[in-house]
């Protein structure tokens, strides 16, 4: 296999297993701040204006996180900055 | 085996365990937010509106988590953009 | 061994791995919703409705992501795209 | 080996460990929904069928990621799509 | 070592892992199932029927996870499918 | 080293394993079960027969799964099907 | 090295092995019936005598699963039947 | 494969591991954060001023980490002082 | 390195082992053991006599699983029936 | 590759694995200060400008460890001690 | 390097590891005990001799363990019988 | 690569690594005892200065074991003993 | 390298190592056992002789198992009684 | 690479991750300890001198513990007794 060839698998495959091991931690963040909206919601629903905004910006806060993965994941699949020093070569 | 073959190989494996591994941070995330919904319904039957509201966006956002993994992965399967640099050569 | 007997090895090793590993986090899910539903209705009997409803969708839910898992192994075991430059080459 | 012997063997390896390990998850699941009908049988007997009903549709579900696995692995041994791919090279 | 030899070696293997790891699971199952139905039972004495039955729906349940494991292990070891393609070659 | 040697040692070092890994799931919940009957007895000594009855089904359910894992393991150790393929090649 | 020393080196270490790893399990099953069992003389001090004979009877059933490791390790370590092969080749 | 070809494919999976672990931790403690204000919430709705001041400073602070994380990946993938000295050697 | 000294250095390596992880469960199991004795003696210090003897019967059973590796210890290194196949060889 | 090559990839590996493993510790530990902080501040409202000073010492303590990992991968990045001796070799 | 060397290389890092390892155990479990000791004085000041007592054996046979390490430790490093062996051949 | 590469590229892993791992067990620990300050605040205001004292000589405690290892870190890297023995040969 | 290089290293290598896991089990005990006497003292401030007796005395067995760590650490540094069979050969 | 580098080189690799695996214990240990004192002191503000003592003993015994490390790593580094034999040979 030449250069390209190896390039273009490893980035496949550690943008692949990267996404899968970077969801896990939002996905139980969200899931801990979902479940503890529910749990403020019955013990005092008639605040359920200020849980739901705390709970907006939070779920936001980790999606951030998330996009991080994500970001970093298609910038090396789509837009390589690395890849050009292998084709100049 | 030539390149094609060992890119085709690997993304193969790669986007199985991807999707494998990722499914398992949103599947928890969903059961605890559901269990804590459960709870909140039976401690307060009478918020049932505001905990379905809560709960389908929670449930909506930790989708969204496990969607970033399938798009990533069909990317791979059906559409890879690192695969014309191995077709060119 | 050539290309496609490996090709065809690889895809049957890692379906069975993605999906033996990828039934594990929905199926916790299911035991965690399933169980907090049979507290609630211990608790609240006559809320039965409301949490078989909110049970159901949380199923479905936690049931899609087993299926996204499921698909991506049926797409590789029968109708894998990528199979197809390896048969051209 | 040649290749039907190399696939033979590694289909009959992975199909033992996927149907070892996918047991896992169902069996964790199942263990704690029936634990949490017995506790909620014990709590409100009066509510019984309600309770069975409620654990017969979970316990379907979480036999149906099981199923998911014993489908794959009945595949993999009985009738493996790929296989004729190496029949005929 | 020829084709046989490995075959035989490696699934002889894999069956004494597969029953090895996958009786794990349904023996936690089993014990948490058996430990919820004696907390039952000294809690509701009276309510013995309903919870016996239960607990031996469950027990059922769970047993048949480990019995798909007994299976494949089995026919991996007796009647194998995969075996007459190798005996042919 | 022939193959009878190879199938001889890998057979032994596997059969010790498997017996190794597969009495920690029994164990564990055996002493669950019996820690359970103990706290139920202390609770209604009363109720003493039933518990003892259910504690002595669920210890037979559970030692069966690990009376599979023994009886695949004199299987491989004494009886082995697979080993007649290596003799007559 | 000939056959029999790595048969022998390789029983010799895997006798060992399973023995420590077998006993991990009851050792823990056994700590956790007799602190339920020393917790129940404490709360119920006069039903001493239906909690000891539950103990009993149940460290006898974990004791037999710690048996059954030490039996097939002293079988393979003084009469294992797969020797014979390996002398008579 | 040459020396700037070894050094774009290293850096680029590194990154992708980097970011994709390096999320993990930030994530969690986000999660605990806001779950313990909803709680916080849910208990002193009246404080509600304070509550949100101190999240939005710790949520603040716990993103500073996973900004490091992203820095060091950025650098790594524009802009690494290191590769100078591979490109002049 | 002849056949022997692979066999006595692979033996005292595994003897070290194997007693170094067999001793971790037992420890555990005693450990609990005497907690809950404490606890019982601190609630009930009148029924310290028939804590004592449930204390001492449950210690010299746990004991009983340290002998165990032990006693295999002290054959693979003392008396390795399997050595007199080397020797004669 | 030559010395500095492997010298580059192998510094630049190593700063991106220690950034992202060396932010979790200090992550969980900020979750958990903050979130102390938050139940702190729900149950004693009037105290809050102690909580507000304890907290905001302890952020910048654990902060501190998260900046000695930074410090170092820095100096590997831009200025290592131990790069003079490869460059004068 | 010859059999000797090898011999003495592995046995003294076996040693290490296995008294490295050995001692965590006996150490979880002694700081159990004291710690369930402390407690129980802190609960009843009067039962001070039996809890003693009791602790002080409890000590002594989780010492005991750590002492069957130690000694194997001590017979490989000062008076191993396999030793015996490689210096007659 | 000669020696001094070797060398210099293995210092500058193993620091990153050491870093990276070392601040783990410090910064758990500094969240647990400002978690513990903070809620001790809460309950008890007035013992504000007594809190405040143990918690500062705790997190000096605390911070000395995270200085040893970048203490360790920067000895290797700035001036490390065993490099002139390689500089001498 | 050597008989006496490899042997010097290895020996090195072995002792940092156990050192390092060696004091890991004890930490944890102590850190156990103060944290109860603290509790202890906290409930029953004038048994505190009895109290920091027990103390002493598990401290100091505690602190006898790192010992025995740190003893065969030294032994192998300073006077590894195998390291004559080395010296002659 | 000589005897001298391998010896240099494996010797600063053990220290630094001995240093950075060796604190671990200590640091959870004292977060344990100085979180129990802070508890104490809570509960018991009058107590504080005992405490106070209580908790400085108990953290130089830990401390201890965590000094064996680093004087082991310093010895390795500084002053090796088996270096001699190296420089001799």
């Amino acid at each position: 296999m030449n250069d390209i060839s190896w390039f273009a698998l490893g980035s496949t495959v550690v943008v692949a297993l990267a996404i899968g091991i970077g969801v896990v931690g939002p996905a139980f963040a969200m899931g801990r701040a979902i479940s503890s909206a529910l749990e403020a919601l019955a013990r005092q629903p008639e605040a359920e204006r200020s849980i739901m905004r705390t709970l907006f910006i939070g779920l936001a806060m980790i999606e951030s996180l998330a996009i991080y993965v994500l970001v970093i994941a298609l910038i090396i699949l789509f837009r390589n900055p690395l890849l050009e020093y292998l084709l100049k070569s």
